[in-house]
């Protein structure tokens, strides 16, 4: 929830000389994002956001998720657009950071989805697993398996400081985890949170935030949307939106019997994934940073009831 | 640099219940503002801001400030306006917070105005000065003489911790300062900064954060506007800026022979104004806000050289 780079209008004025997009009538530093610089901009051409990529994102990254976008726009996806300079580069540079300026998306983002709004959302994954397809450029998941045993070992020694008995779920869940190997793959987004979607009158309008986006399974994807969006407010599975999520999702991409049957190893992947990296951003967070971490015990909660779950019909599939 | 109080699109749709321009198509928090929250929203009915007060803006205090937008936007001045509520309030409460919806008004903040843009807000300070003048609320400055003498008192103790010398400059700026009584007053804005003067096209499009305004001497605010606009990045004062600002200030509203001479007195106020507010904010900062305290030595810097001045003419007057 911050700008970590300041850009004053006079460095936007010298950075859009690089543009064919008219003269900045409004522009403002954005709060959102943990990640990233983010700044609203308004020229004659429209409406833009310009994003500074900060430590997280490396900029050897940024055709793959740049390219991404732009070849998922070409397709219909309703994504942000990245805008080319006149010379043709897909991103440049500003105040010593990679910075890119992509189309700006109209919609809100829910705090509460209902089943419908997960139904969307399902149905706008599924789309981009289908556009996604013929995306020539490759990136692995630098959130695979083996990073979060990585990550365990680094974390479990503090993990009780957080919750008690977290180090351990952490050590069973990963060594209990016979992670498939064979399923489908594809280009993945892999954080679509509710806070990446947009709606406009109950409808997507946009899909954002793709720099977590990579070559992984299709399925696992999926994992992380029920993971993201079927839990309530106070960490409860609600069934009614898991069964919408994938009765929507199936209507787009018909799931194989080895994606069913590994969904509750996946969704237990994913909250460890969340679990994880919420937990390392908590314990090494830095007090004068200006960003709150997130609550890794909401991931906890959830990796707890994926354990628990015995059939993927639990799910409402 | 924040956002402090989060609002969620469901907050958001209950409270846009109580007004009449629509469903959102865009909210998003904006980076900007270090006493309230802001929100950039869109509806169908156009652009606007909505603001949670936070603890520094006294609920009793807005209908000072919102009948002043209301008041000066009848008069064209380009400043936000509040927007009534169906049972015609001019605001509401959203999470706890004193809240109001105001429109958004399209225009770049200046870092480094030119002694043209110098003039334009000059003219539009002017304009408001004029405006003002039948608004008929009252509200004492909340940060005047008597109250640079307390934070003083706190703060000069620890003053040397920032820069050696603070104190002492702060205790010999206060003991000589013979501040007049007898100017003309009327409405002041009290933080013409350039980041609270939008600019389209080199032309002012808006004055924004009325939040400090009040009724004081009108020639103090201009000595606020000759602090913030007329100093060079490194902190020397640019006369060609000067002479700009008060011609055009001058145009619209002659300065008394009173007015002239107390300039130097007044710039010393102003610059001793932000000095200590900057300095409290810097000593009590608390390392986990979401903001970065701003330097207060810029004003130390503007504070010597005012005392310095032996006559307005130096101003560029």
């Amino acid at each position: 929830m911050a700008v970590y780079t300041d850009v004053s209008f006079e460095d936007l004025e010298s950075f859009l000389a690089d543009y064919r997009i008219g003269v900045p009538l409004t522009f403002k530093g954005v709060a959102e994002g943990v990640e990233n610089s983010n700044f609203f901009l308004r020229t004659e051409a429209g409406a833009f956001i310009l994003t500074l990529y900060e430590k997280r994102v490396r900029e050897a990254d940024l055709p793959f998720f740049l390219g991404l976008m732009e070849h998922l726009s070409a397709r219909g996806i309703a994504c942000p657009l990245p805008v080319r300079r006149s010379d043709g580069a897909l991103h440049g540079a500003l105040n010593g950071r990679p910075c890119a300026l992509l189309t700006f998306l109209t919609g809100v983002s829910l705090r509460r989805p209902q089943p419908r709004h997960c139904a969307a959302a399902a149905a706008a994954l599924a789309a981009v697993h289908e556009a996604g397809r013929d995306f020539p450029l490759k990136r692995a998941n630098a959130l695979a398996v083996e990073d979060w045993r990585k990550l365990a070992s680094l974390l479990v020694p503090r993990a009780d400081s957080v919750e008690p008995g977290l180090g351990a779920l952490i050590e069973a869940a990963l060594a209990g985890l016979e992670w498939p190997r064979t399923l489908p793959c594809g280009v993945i987004h892999a954080d679509l949170f509710p806070d990446n979607v947009l709606f406009t009158g109950g409808e997507v309008s946009g899909l954002i935030d793709f720099y977590f986006a990579c070559n992984d399974a299709l399925a696992y994807d999926l994992a992380v949307l029920l993971n993201a969006w079927c839990f309530d407010e106070d960490g409860a599975f609600d069934v009614a939106r898991g069964r919408s999520l994938f009765a929507a999702y199936r209507a787009h991409r018909e799931l194989s019997s080895d994606e069913i049957e590994a969904l509750p190893v996946l969704a237990q992947g994913a909250a460890l994934r969340f679990l994880l990296t919420r937990l390392h951003d908590l314990l090494h967070h830095d007090p004068t940073a200006l960003v709150r971490p997130k609550d890794p015990r909401d991931f906890a909660r959830r990796l707890r009831f994926h354990r628990a779950v015995k059939h993927p019909s639990e799910y409402g599939l």
